[in-house]
């Protein structure tokens, strides 16, 4: 943890406009409806406006759009981007503790097992054989393994992730626990009467810098590879069907549904709970709605909502033509008197 | 296991108005339609009532306005509320085995761990560093209890749990296995070209009294906590992101997913695979209805339903606009028409 | 991994239609779109026929309807069913590899365990007292099996298994690493201003040549069982709660939840993220489209789709219905305007 900082200090080290006592001391940051008096209130949601009044907080980091609903001469420093100045106090203030690496005695480690210099790997956590681990990795209490399984430089698996054999993970890459890479798809053909199990002999890749969540599920493929692109960012209890592939830089909320061999371009953003069909494309840049279903592809930098998924656009017109229907009724009931009316005059 | 009781003792332990022969012997509880003879058949729903003719249960307990349903004379326990009885009954029957305290030879147990009194800790535990463990407190096979965790008297962890560093468990707190508590909120800012982590800092904090189903993911806090308040109980594949925040005696049921910093209030009812949006609030004793899509604050006492979601009397009248549609169609023809002629007759 | 075949020797594996130099070598199958030369792409889906023209593919596998997309005299094998000649030919390419029984020196075993011949257990899992486990079951590293918990001949457990206490497991059944058999189903009745915990004294049943996904999570019944029927094959992240039934040969996608005691009929669909109320039936052969919500009883056969989840048929009629609506307003304007000269004329 970081040491107290003057509030002027806080202004150099986030590039922003110091109002205010620059002496003050600030211990940490804090939401502003939490924070206390040598904590600097963070505010950067028109939603925690209401809590400024209150707030016990010393002074403020507020985002410049919001600066007007400061106290009038509350000491503040004053951002245009406030997350990035966020994340530079945080980590002067939470740093990361430490880590030692060391193979603890429990480990289970396979045959053939090649370790990179200076890895962790911890208590019952078991490699199979021919596991290929890179420099600075930090393989958590619990993990298995599978075989032939090749995890590349500085990635950090939590406490409890299995990967299933010849999984494929890139460099500076997070699993939280839980999270299950490489299982067999859902693949079945009806023969003799029964589900008879088509072998997924394809890999799970994950490429470089990728993040992926608590409990979430990122099957293999069935022929050829399901691949998520780096840099890409996975929340919990997502499941990734066998041969999905995602491009760079996308961003998967929690509990989003992906079917087989559908791919999804660069920088995408799926929201939470969203479900897409099999077989289909979402192009660059798209966007879909939280609880959006995607039955169709989506054209590169389009934003979709609801189910079946349509342009953001139509989706609410669609719901405004629905809230006419009342008025509509009444009109054609209007009508129809002053037509009868009118025949009656015939 | 507790023994047979008479038919008389059971309308006694769950106070209930005995019907025929007392001195009847019940071994134990069973559902209508599973029962046999020295079982009594449980009849609380109207969709139950369909088995009663067939059952060969020996007895009857069945809810007030259910009684008629059974055959006339059949010996029964007649009660007002159904599942407070059936609860007593399956105490009786059912009560749990016994555990006996013990530190099974293989839990790794860290630098500075407390345990209470009477303690039970399965086999390939792990406790990291400073964990403290309250009396009475079962923790079960294969746990990883980070650093710092703090969990309180007589809770127990079913095997397979993970707590992050810092988690905060109250008192008789049920988690079931697979649960994640404490894992990293999904938090990114965009800088020089990438997704960056934001640092999540806060903790996950879980009051007394509530449970937690299997394989639940609840993440820390990223700048203050994530909090479900005492007595909640959250059902199975459950996402909660960081810094959601839950009142007392919620129900959460299975695949609800609630997206960061939204407030959840007392009382409230989030029915299966409701999804909540982001930064929202949603007021005491609200209820959201299955599939539920939340993206506006919710008033306390109401319910809601759809996507997104809207008071439910609501979401009924636009179920019921859209069906009038090919009606109002053939009026509109028909007008068109009508008016045709008359302007014809001009 | 199954050597080196001639396309003849393929084409008389699969039972299908030669075309071209018999006589080629092949070693392996890919996508049609990611094959090398020695290999035979796959080609079953219209979706694919565009990467056919740049395919490196040496010869193809291909279903007849789709026999013309390929380019004239390319050398291929053609089938009418693609997934079963597909199966054939993934298993002589890529055989599991083999397995020794053999019970790891870590597994813990509790009093009155008894194993079958040639059985499996990994590293660091735990079967607790009066386990049974049938002939050639393997048991993945970390599983921990309750008590009383059955498991039938040639059944596989991945790692991170946990069944709770009675489960009963049939044979060869596949589950995946980080499924839940058995826990506690969702039952509380309010009592003294609390939910109080229903005692859920039901079992957890999976009949024999049912696969279960990664995370799963099926819950015992509360009184009597939950119960998945033979050969039913249920995908990731899926939740099955207290008391559901599932008949034989059933597909549940990913995400799929089902309330308590609801009942599935047998070669029943549902697809991605269906939801299904409780207490309701879902009668044989039904299908319920993606993210589905099912809220009444299915009959046998009926395909449904949508939220509340309708007649597909009519589902479908309901969004052409919405789409019309800003057309009937304009002829309820134009209707106006000549009801309004009419009028004026008279």
């Amino acid at each position: 943890m970081g040491g107290p900082l003057s509030l002027e200090a806080i202004a150099d080290l986030v590039g922003g406009r110091l109002v205010g006592d620059g002496g003050l001391t600030i211990e940490g940051v804090s939401p502003v409806d939490e924070a206390e008096e040598a904590r600097i209130g963070f505010v950067a949601a028109p939603r925690y406006v209401r809590y400024v009044a209150d707030s016990r907080a010393g002074a403020f980091l507020v985002s410049s759009e919001l600066e007007e609903a400061l106290p009038e001469g509350a000491p503040r420093v004053v951002v245009d981007e406030a997350y990035p100045a966020l994340r530079a106090l945080l980590e002067h203030f939470h740093s990361e503790p430490g880590w030692h690496p060391e193979i603890h005695a429990t480990a289970v480690i396979g045959r053939g097992v090649e370790l990179g210099a200076g890895v962790e790997i911890g208590p019952y956590a078991v490699l199979e054989d021919e596991v290929r681990v890179g420099d600075g990795c930090r393989i958590g209490a619990h993990c298995v393994i599978g075989r032939e399984t090749t995890i590349g430089a500085r990635t950090r698996l939590h406490p409890h992730v299995v990967t299933y054999h010849e999984t494929v993970i890139g460099t500076d890459v997070i699993v939280h626990s839980g999270a299950r890479l490489g299982a067999d798809g859902f693949g079945y053909t009806f023969v003799d009467g029964r589900h008879a199990k088509m072998p997924q002999v394809g890999r799970c890749v994950i490429e470089d810098g990728v993040e992926i969540g608590a409990n979430t599920t990122i099957d293999r493929g069935s022929l050829g590879d399901t691949r998520v692109g780096a840099g890409t960012k996975i929340d919990n209890l997502v499941h990734l069907a066998h041969n999905v592939r995602i491009g760079a830089l996308s961003l998967l909320a929690a509990m989003v549904g992906v079917a087989g061999s559908t791919r999804i371009g660069k920088g995408v953003w799926l929201g939470g709970q969203v479900g897409v069909r099999n077989q289909i494309e979402i192009g660059d840049g798209a966007r879909v709605a939280v609880q959006g279903g995607v039955t169709r592809d989506v054209p590169a930098g389009e934003t979709v909502s609801g189910y079946p998924a349509r342009p953001h656009r139509e989706a609410l017109q669609r719901e405004a033509s629905v809230s006419r229907i009342p008025k509509l009724v009444e009109r054609i009931r209007k009508l129809e008197k002053d037509v009868e009316r009118l025949e009656g005059e015939d």
